[in-house]
């Protein structure tokens, strides 16, 4: 038995599944790494969120993750504003990311909808911290196989963890099991050429094991490669083999993109192919 | 526990195994559909074979399927003169690929080397046929799961049908286990679009419950769909996944052979990703 994690904005459902489409959590609405990006933030001027959305959701995002970590700034206030702000400019879902809880919050009360959370680890103090917010606020969380000691290295271990969250999430803060949303480590493959396989293990074990939906930082696995976009694009229909349904990624690769529709195809989560063809024709009227 | 199939020619050795990166059967060296193709063979010029195995070689191929199906002429012996003239152009070891079984003995009695023969199947008086060549040749074995009555569209049907063959194979005519390759029937996604989950879950059992090798023609699977090499290059990395260890494909398509490249990668079997590396190093040599 697998389960359906409901996203909403206001006028607008996602569901994740694993009989379903994979899910795109479009990744770009986040200034890490972009300079000019952050002096605007951090000057107030969000301006620069609107062709992100833009761009994304033209890319065939399906949610939106936003984050506004930017060093030196009242986190909580930016992420608050640029949720209202996102949210005025398309109906998708958001998944609302930061490290900091007090900005999780406000993003959740600003927020309309039911959210996703970006994210919780198996750590006490975070669980404490957060779990409670997801709850009040009716939203979906996503949740890191790690603790305070270590990033396991092996799919066992990452399982405890996953035990450990769920018992705790549901069990103590009386979140739905469906609602818990594992990322079960995507780790780069530049560092060591087994990683991927006890990613792809811990997958098919949390799919056949808890029925979970998972999603993962898709690339994180090409990290240090040369060709990215080519290990994503071989990267994520492995993944959905193994019961990947959604992932944070950049939704302006054309090549990640329909490799994940492709997917869908070959998953039989595309009926009649009608997605795929109708995509192929859209393309075809844009450049004949 | 998982088999490897050695291959040779003359010279040189290639390897099929689970823990090995995935081998390419170039596909191209075969008149079918070619209308131009099959005139220059039937009137006994064998020229453009040059250059469909200098395109094979190119893209990477690392075995060729050679197949002389001309209607209306000498197969056998046309079979026989192809192998010996590839042989004469690479060093690659051959496929040889026929329906007629004395077209089979004839490429088997030209090819120097440890061939791999395409196909047989799970009927009686195909097995009686073909199997005793491979033993007599020392050649390694195709096995197609479909008998007299049907091509099975369920796993469990599948594998049944790859136990006889295995059964009859090894203990009637003495072949080796690991010299036994089943295609496990990829068939077109536009048909059906479950087939391909039937596909992967008998890879995934094949693997699992006998180690053996696999390939397939991995364009079947997007026939009759736009966008096919798309398809082609989600499909293998999802395949590879589950047990596929090659598949006969057209090495000329940069996109399904880069896609097969990065699974290897992530599967763990491109130590230190230096094939990887090395690849993009030669394509910026080219294209800098």
């Amino acid at each position: 038995m697998t389960h359906e994690t409901r996203l909403r904005s206001a006028t607008k459902e996602v569901v994740l599944g694993h009989d379903r489409p994979f899910c795109l959590i479009g990744e770009r609405i986040n200034p890490t790494g972009r300079r000019i990006f952050q002096e605007q933030l951090r000057a107030g001027d969000l301006s620069a969120i609107e062709r992100d959305v833009a761009a994304q959701v033209a890319g065939g995002a399906d949610v939106l993750d936003v984050n506004m970590g930017v060093p030196l700034t009242d986190e909580a206030d930016l992420l608050a504003r640029a949720i209202t702000l996102v949210q005025s400019l398309t109906d998708l879902p958001i998944c609302i990311d930061s490290s900091v809880v007090d900005a999780l919050e406000a993003g959740l009360a600003a927020y309309q909808g039911r959210a996703l959370v970006n994210s919780v680890t198996a750590e006490d103090d975070r669980m404490a911290a957060i779990l409670p917010l997801v709850k009040r606020y009716d939203a979906a969380v996503i949740a890191l196989p790690n603790d305070e000691d270590e990033i396991p290295m092996e799919a066992d271990r990452r399982l405890e963890l996953v035990a450990r969250i769920v018992e705790v999430a549901t069990t103590e803060y009386g979140i739905a099991v469906e609602d818990i949303v594992i990322d079960p480590l995507a780790m780069p493959i530049g560092a060591d050429t087994s990683v991927v396989q006890t990613t792809l293990t811990t997958m098919r074990r949390i799919r056949d094991e808890y029925g979970l939906n998972m999603t993962c930082g898709a690339s994180n696995v090409s990290f240090g490669m040369p060709n990215r976009h080519a290990i994503g694009a071989a990267f994520l229909p492995m993944a959905m083999t193994a019961g990947l349904t959604s992932a944070i990624m950049d939704a302006r690769t054309p090549q990640i993109v329909e490799a994940v529709k492709a997917a869908d195809l070959l998953l039989g989560h595309d009926e009649w192919g009608s997605a795929w063809i109708a995509s192929h024709r859209a393309k075809q009227a844009v450049a004949p």
